[in-house]
C-alpha cells in the first residue's frame, strides 16, 4: 500500500469540481462541490446521531437506500438545518445535478455545512450548477476547498493497494473544525474508491471503520447536526467483486482505515483554534469499550485541553478525566506518559505522581503533535482517540461565528 | 424566610476561622479554614462520583459514618489526591483538630482543594493549627476566603426561618470555579444549621437537595476528584427534633434549597474566566429526568458557551445540544427564547428559526445574567441548570494553572 495524490479523484472513474456560487458572501472562498462517478457506484454512508439533523441527511438516506449512487454534491456557508424549506432545497440540489449532469436525482448524495437555522434559497446553486458541471475533472483541490467552513487546511488523502491482480485506490476529503464530537460519522467526509464491492459489504466496512476513526475524534464535545461520512465504490479497478468477509474484504478495510485515520488526525489537528494535535493511546484496558471510553474522556476534557495549550504537564487532570469517564478501571493501576518528537516522559505510575523534570516535560509538550500514553493494568485492549488543545482562538472563532 | 448575614456562623452555636498557614506560597491568600460547633451535631455529606477521589473523602466518609460531626477543616492549595501519603495527611489534619480544639478526630469532616498529585506535607497545617483555633469566632469571611482557589468572589449565603416557635438558620459557604460538573455534590460546600434533625433525615434532605442545586451546575464538564457537600445540624435552635417527613422537614428542605440554589448560582457565575451567568430553564418536558438532561446539555455545550461570550444569538447551537443530549424530545416542538434584565426575545419556534431583531437580541445578551428559556411540548416537567460563558480567560487560567 502506498500514499498517492489525487484525493477524491485518485480512484479510477471519478471527477470533481468546486466553485464559488454565492452562498458565502466572501467571493474568494469556494462554496459548492461536486463529485461524480463515470458509472453508477455502490454507496454507503453513516450519519450523525443528533436528533436534530439536517434536511440533506433525510434526502441522502432515501437516495442511497437502494445501495447505489453516482454523485455527491455539497455546499458550505449554510447547514440547511432547522429551515422550513430544507427538504425542498436538498431535493432541489439533487434535481439540479440531474438536469446539468444527466445523473438521476435519486443517485445523488447531498450534504450541507455552515450555520444552523439561517434562511437559505437554492438560487445561487441553480445559478452555478452549469459552471460546476462544465468544470468537472481532476479538480479535487477545488472540491476540498469548497466544503471547508472554519477549516484552515484542506483535508485530502488517497492510497493505492492491490487486490489480486488489480490495482485499487481509495481517496477521500473531509471538512470539520468545530462542533466535532461525532457519534456516528464526523462532520463531512466524502470517500471514493474504484474497488468492486457490493453495497452491503461497503456499508459493513464503513460502519465498522468509523467506530475506530472519526468516532474517536473530538474537538469540542458537540455532535453536529449534519455529520455524514459517505463512500462510493464504482468497481473500475477491475478486482473480483467483494461480496463476503474474505481476504480481499480485509485488505479493503485495511486500506480504508489508513485513509480514514489519516483524515481523523487532520480533522483533530485542524480543530478550531488548535495549536496541537493530541493523540491519546490507551493500552492494557479490560476491553475495547472501556479503553475507548477512557481515550475519549481524556481527549474531551476542557481542562486537559487547556493544559496542553499551556504545555503544562498537569497529569492530575488526566487521572481526573479517567475517573469520571464511567469506564471500569482500576485507578490505582494507571500509568501516564507524554511523548512527542522530542522524547517521552513518565509522569504518573500506579495512579500517583513520579518525580520528573518539568523542563524536559515542557520541551516535549511544546511540540505540535503530542501523544498521551495511558497504560492500564486491566487487560490487553487498546484504543486511540484524537483531539486538540483548547485555545483563545477557539473561543474567539465561536464567540462570533455568525458575524 | 429571610436572607441574613453570617455565612457558616449564622446558625447558633457555630464558630469559624481562616488563616494563611503556608500551603500556598502567596502569603496574602488564606489557605486553611475551620468551622466548629459548640456541641456534637448531626452530619451528612455527598461526594464526587469520580473514581479517582481525594484522600479526605475516604476519611470524611469514615468519620461521619455514625451520623455525627463537630468540626470541618479544609485547606486550599493542594487537593491531597493521588498522593502516596494522602490518608495519613487527611487523618493527621483531624488529629490536629483534636489536639488543638479538644474535638474528637473521629468527629471531624476534612476536605482539600487545589492541584491534584502534588507532593504535600502536613507541616504548615501543624504549624498553623493553634493560631487557627485561637482565632475561632464569627470569622466566616476568613473561612470562606481560605477555601478559595481560582474563585474570584467569596460565596456565602444564610437564611432565617421558623419551625414551630423556634427561629432557625441555615448558612453555607462554597468554593469552586473550574473543574465544575458535579455528579453528586460540587466542589466544596460547607453548610451549618442550628435545626434539630436526625442524621438520617439530614442525609435524606441533603441528598435530595443536591440533585436540583449543585448537580445542575456546570462550568467545564469536568467532575472534580474532591467534590464534597457537607452539613452539620447542631440542634441549637430548639425546634422539635425532625425525625420524619413532616411539615417541619418540608420547611427545612425549602430553606435548604434557598441556600444551595443561591450558592449554585454563585458558583456558576464565578466560573473560571466567566463574564456571564447562564441559567437554562426547561419547561414542558416529558419528565424531570429528560428536562434535566436537556438543561444540562445546553449549559455544557462549549459552542453555546462561546456564543454567549460573544453575545451572539446563535440559537442553532442550542437546538444542536438538545439534539445530541440523549433526552427523549420532540425536536419539532422546541421553542427557544433569551431573557435578561433588558427584556425577552423569541428566537426559535417549533424547532425552526423566527424573524427576530439581532439588535434587540444583542442588547439582551450583553447583560451579565442571561436566562435561556427552552419550552418543550412533551409534558409538564421543568428543570433548571446553571452555567457560564466560555472565555479567553478560562483558557488562560487553565493553560498555566500550576505555574
Amino acid at each position: 500500500m502506498k500514499m498517492i495524490e489525487g484525493g477524491v479523484v485518485a480512484a479510477k472513474g471519478f471527477k470533481a469540481n468546486g466553485i464559488h456560487c454565492g452562498i458565502r458572501k466572501n467571493r474568494t472562498k469556494r462554496d459548492l462541490a461536486l463529485i461524480v462517478s463515470d458509472v453508477r457506484a455502490a454507496a454507503a454512508a453513516v450519519y450523525t446521531t443528533n436528533k436534530v439533523y439536517g434536511a440533506p441527511i433525510t434526502v441522502t438516506r432515501e437516495n442511497i437506500a437502494d445501495g447505489y449512487a453516482q454523485a455527491m454534491i455539497c455546499n458550505s456557508g449554510n447547514a440547511n438545518t432547522c429551515n422550513a424549506n430544507g427538504i425542498e432545497i436538498a431535493e432541489g440540489m439533487c434535481a439540479l445535478v440531474e438536469k446539468a449532469a444527466g445523473i438521476a436525482a435519486k443517485d445523488v448524495i447531498v450534504a450541507s455545512t455552515g450555520v444552523i437555522g439561517q434562511p437559505m434559497t437554492i438560487d445561487p446553486i441553480a445559478a452555478g450548477i452549469d459552471e460546476l458541471v462544465a468544470g468537472l475533472g481532476d479538480h479535487h483541490n477545488e472540491a476540498a476547498e469548497a466544503i471547508m467552513t472554519t477549516d484552515t487546511i484542506q483535508k485530502e488523502v488517497a492510497v493505492e493497494f492491490t487486490l489480486g491482480n488489480a490495482t485499487c485506490r481509495i481517496g477521500g476529503m473531509a471538512k470539520g473544525s468545530g462542533m466535532i464530537h461525532p457519534n456516528m460519522a464526523t462532520t463531512l467526509i466524502f470517500l471514493t474508491t474504484d474497488v468492486a464491492i457490493t453495497p452491503a459489504m461497503l456499508q459493513k466496512a464503513l460502519s465498522a471503520d468509523v467506530e475506530d476513526s472519526f468516532n474517536m475524534v473530538s474537538v469540542d464535545g458537540d455532535t453536529s447536526t449534519n455529520d455524514t461520512c459517505s463512500i462510493m465504490a464504482n468497481g473500475q479497478a477491475g478486482n473480483a467483486l467483494i461480496d463476503a468477509e474474505n481476504a480481499d474484504y480485509a485488505a479493503f478495510c485495511e486500506a480504508l482505515a489508513v485513509v480514514t485515520q489519516k483524515l481523523s488526525r487532520m480533522l483533530a489537528g485542524d480543530g478550531e483554534g488548535a495549536t496541537r494535535l493530541l493523540t491519546c493511546k490507551v493500552t492494557g484496558g479490560a476491553d475495547v469499550k472501556n479503553a475507548k471510553i477512557i481515550a475519549k474522556a481524556v481527549i474531551c476534557s476542557s481542562l486537559v485541553k487547556a493544559a496542553f495549550f499551556g504545555a503544562d504537564a498537569n497529569w492530575g487532570r488526566i487521572l481526573c478525566a479517567i475517573g469520571y469517564s464511567g469506564a471500569e478501571v482500576d485507578v490505582h493501576g494507571v500509568d501516564v506518559a507524554f511523548s512527542s518528537a522530542k522524547g517521552e516522559i513518565l509522569v504518573c505510575k500506579d495512579g500517583a505522581g513520579v518525580d520528573f523534570s518539568e523542563e524536559i516535560a515542557k520541551e516535549i509538550l511544546l511540540e505540535k503533535e503530542i501523544d498521551i500514553l495511558v497504560t492500564l493494568h486491566d487487560g490487553d485492549a487498546a484504543a486511540t482517540a484524537w483531539g486538540c488543545d483548547l485555545t483563545y482562538e477557539y473561543v474567539k472563532i465561536n464567540g462570533d461565528y455568525r458575524t
